[in-house]
């Protein structure tokens, strides 16, 4: 029952099947491959609009990629403060972009504050020269709390970020449950909101290892912009079409929904069964596959020690994830399990005298 | 017959096989997980010393990474003036070093001359904090050329550099075709000979994606270095242990070996054959899986018509290279067909009267 | 009456007539000249302890070159939110540093609060890879809002950078004003409080443009270090006699001290003048040029007509600062006319009935 | 009689003078007083046409400045082998480009060969994304060797730059010895002839330290750009109108044209009465201040012991500068000394029985 991450899940068996494909012969290197040339349509179909892709290995090179290419060295990027990019990639927007600065932003539930990102823009740009030049803007879907921003908040933000000539990114690394959480046409979370570029992820929910930095109505400037980012990055993969291959198999057939559909009900099945037991309170709306809960003292431990594994956040709060291939029945025990040890608490904490 | 590079081939099938593997179930991520931690042991058993193990995707990321813990910013890192890291990776091991700066040297075969590093060093300490500070040697091996440094040639160069307290990288994208080529022992071609961290090719010798830093004896400062420098470069993948799986299947029961040497086989076989047709030239030595041959007018066209792939270089002559999968029969075809196109522009050449 | 900032001022007399010095003949390049060959010396008298010395032109490239030095790359530097570093630098340390991230604090009065840089270093900690490391400590003495930490207060937050491994860098743009509004010992304001390398500012108090990278207790590494990445940022002056003289004009009988003390006196009396009027209210302790205060409506403006310069915040208030050569005649000017003006405005929001 | 370099002379009367208007009162700080507001003017005037002047205090400052608003960093900046920014600024280029690559070109008398400059293009593009792309041009005026390239000369390899969509600097550490030496209208030497960017040196012909980056027709984007980088850089000077005070006075009245007259007065003079010793050949014509010679065993010694001071390069050349305020009278001693002693040379060198 580990609910730590998506991240410590194995392989969806299309993804692993579709490797096998590039194993014999032999296929150009370095992206010119039919497979990789593949992509391209593919995204192209699925966004409904014309769209540059570039297959990277980690989620952290795919943001850092297209930082580098949405702001100047000197220029500032304004995130929620605890975004992934902000406290969990060790500087990477820093190092990719020559040394752009992330300016972090509040908002409850993980989504940025149209008011505060406003107020922030001015006290930068108040400064001139000497404070860094408001360049873009990095959204993270799902967030790191596991809300899912709507095409209309998206919209408010990207408005704000549009009137003052910034970029914006979206860190798409739980992209595909939050289309599916929010039963929206991927357009519509993206480019249409005013998305310029999209950290597809892929990893989490079921590949071996393949995200992609999409580029939405690309002119032919970004194209090679990106291109050699991403080589002088060392994330140009020569045998490429095994990045291609995971790519390609994610998207067909919607693939890539189905897998977060089934993480994403798992999830409201765990997060519904745990907010009806005592001493554990939802801190936020499921919209995806993340859950965040505060225990009543004690539980936590109990929990760990019966094997659910979920994650501690420094603040007391924890995570459960759940992924493309949680076993239902893996909810039903953690629940079980999870109702034992919060009643048995709750009947401690109430005292000998309850009944 | 497409002899244009070992990275156009796919994937040896012990290494697709040992992905399945990690396919279920869950494991820790970034590195947490048993069977990369199997990994410094099997490449400490290799070495017959302590290392340090950083898997990364491209070998491209590996030299950035090995680079940029060995020169500091103001660094000249001392290369071939042919090496991949100078010519063929866009600029990584600056963007890695933040700017370190490459100084070319000239060298027969692929291989750094010693004289010429000597004086280079010296033009550059003359001019000392005008000049950047000398910082590292990197040697390929195999060669650009695919030519391969013997122990002694290796400790030669290496002896310059510490003799100026620099330290040495070793690029072996085809480290495998050179140990195998000379038969020696590992560690007596890196950290008896002089090289502190190593670039560990093992893609283009069979596996999808795979390549490691070692760092020889590493102090602790140098394990945080490397280890904070690699996941800021977006390098440390998530699902880890694919990246491991695959490393720990190459090293096992010699396997990296024995693809090397079927791969050095076929070159073997294929240069000798060429090298007895009239119009071809072989230019160097061929030590490993590479071979570099001049031919006549017209002869590389019709070699291309035929179907035999292989790559112009701008200067004129061509590389064939062969792999761990390199069909025995594509050779002979490709003999076969080289050696009726050699006699026929031959015979053209030598005019009519031939018979 | 120009009290928007010190950098407004010009140069003081004993500062331009060195130059003069310098004006005929030749003398070595580069720093290699007797005068800067004196300036070691100098500081190292001043601070009773080794040190190299940088002369170098801007506070901004002083406090870039100097975190570049304490931090790596993938290094947290942990300053005030309001630091100069963090909002008027336009992103240098991030540039210097080749991409460390800045991590901000709050601190009344614009001195950081060691309860939330502890907080602020456990939490960036607990990331382990994920988060930056924790590198530096990066203090401003004079702080944002003009007062003065104490030796002991430098003491409590050095002690924990230190007890976490992190090095320290004091921002001294106006140190000189600290050091005379203290009355203290330079030494027990820096290295014997546990700060490792300070920017010293002298621009600002007198000189035309001329600033210092202190390092305390250098080893050879640290000065080579400092002095490879001074020329590669383009800080080494060619005749660098000229940044030389006006130092060493500076803190030769003590001018650097008595400039300090004038302006700080002027600064006293203008702040105490200010502070009876009705509708002002001083922000914060006067301890060395600067003066915040806040304004009843209408004031500001009144003050501006009057041709009264300050520096308007966007939150509101107005900083008045003192130079070198502060007229004391422009503080009684200024002080009656803000007599009358905030007299009016008090009259004028008491009502008509007044007397 | 030191003639090793024109930076270790000291300032030019008129310029010292200058700086003393800017003693006294209050002046608004970073560019925005109005000597910094003359100096578009006086450059446009100048050079015939509207350009951005971003003065900065060193001539690495200037080219690296430049040079990262003309090349990406994963940019290719194509410059003489032994350009300055090649090998004497300590990998500045690399550290404000963060981390383009110079690509080094031969090239007779310090001038680029034209020939060698596509050569090093088409190599460097035929390997599209794994060579950097090609992005500038980077010429010195003077060159290394103190000749002048023609207008004809400029256009010729800015032509081949051009069709290659390459941007173009120029280098004028010693532009006025240039326009001097060439009696060029300065713009037939820079912008009508194909460079958008000009280091325009001013602090080895008279001034304390002030360079300034000068672009040529720039559009808004290209002005911000620099204005960025450069406080960014820590060479937005506080105090900056004493940076524009000495460019002001080194451009009126045809100030800086004088100097450089004098300067290259006395070089051919010098070089004219060296020529004719024994013993002594010079190696290059002189167009400017600079003089390269080689001289026979012993005469470099010699004239060394005699106080003549000049640059030994690491190759067995001799460089002798000469400068605004060189003495004519000591280029007579000069003259004389050398004469005895090449005489004495020669005479030894022939033996006992010689007259």
């Amino acid at each position: 029952m580990n609910f730590s991450s998506d991240n410590v899940r194995g392989v969806a068996a299309p993804i692993l099947n579709a490797l096998a494909e590039g194993m014999a012969g032999a296929a150009p290197a370095y992206g010119a491959d039919p497979v990789t040339g593949a992509l391209e349509p593919l995204f192209a179909d699925l966004f409904g609009c014309p769209v540059a892709v570039l297959p990277v290995v980690t989620g952290g090179a795919a943001n850092g990629l297209a930082l580098s290419a949405l702001s100047p060295p000197y220029g500032g990027i304004f995130c929620h403060e605890e975004a992934h990019i902000a406290v969990d990639e060790c500087g990477a927007p820093e190092f990719f972009t020559a040394g752009a600065k992330l300016i972090l932003l509040p908002g409850a539930g993980g989504k940025i504050d149209p008011a505060a990102f406003e107020a922030a823009i001015e006290r930068t740009g108040h400064r001139g020269l000497h404070g860094v030049k408001p360049a873009a803007l990095s959204l993270t879907q799902l967030t790191e709390y596991g809300t899912a921003y709507s095409a209309a908040e998206i919209g408010a933000l990207t408005a704000i970020a549009k009137s003052h000539g910034m970029a914006v990114h979206m860190d798409g690394a739980r992209f595909a449950n939050a289309v599916a959480g929010l039963a929206a046409d991927p357009a519509d979370l993206t480019w249409r909101a005013g998305v310029d570029m999209l950290s597809f992820g892929a990893t989490k929910n079921g590949c071996l290892m393949a995200e992609a930095v999409i580029a939405f109505k690309p002119t032919d400037a970004v194209r090679r912009d990106l291109a050699y980012r991403r080589k002088r990055a060392g994330q140009l993969v020569s045998k490429h079409r095994f990045l291609a291959l995971q790519l390609r198999a994610y998207l067909t057939d919607g693939l890539w929904l189905d897998l977060a559909r089934h993480a994403n009900r798992q999830a409201a099945r765990l997060a519904e069964g745990l907010s009806r037991l005592p001493g554990i309170d939802l801190l936020y709306p499921v919209n995806g596959n993340e859950i965040f809960i505060d225990m009543a003292p004690g539980l936590a431990e109990t929990l760990a020690e019966k094997g659910i594994g979920m994650n501690h956040w420094p603040d007391g709060c924890c995570r459960l994830v759940t992924a493309f291939d949680t076993d239902p029945a893996d909810v039903d025990r953690a629940l079980a399990l999870a109702k034992e040890a919060a009643q048995a608490i709750a009947g401690l904490a109430s005292g000998p005298c309850l009944d």
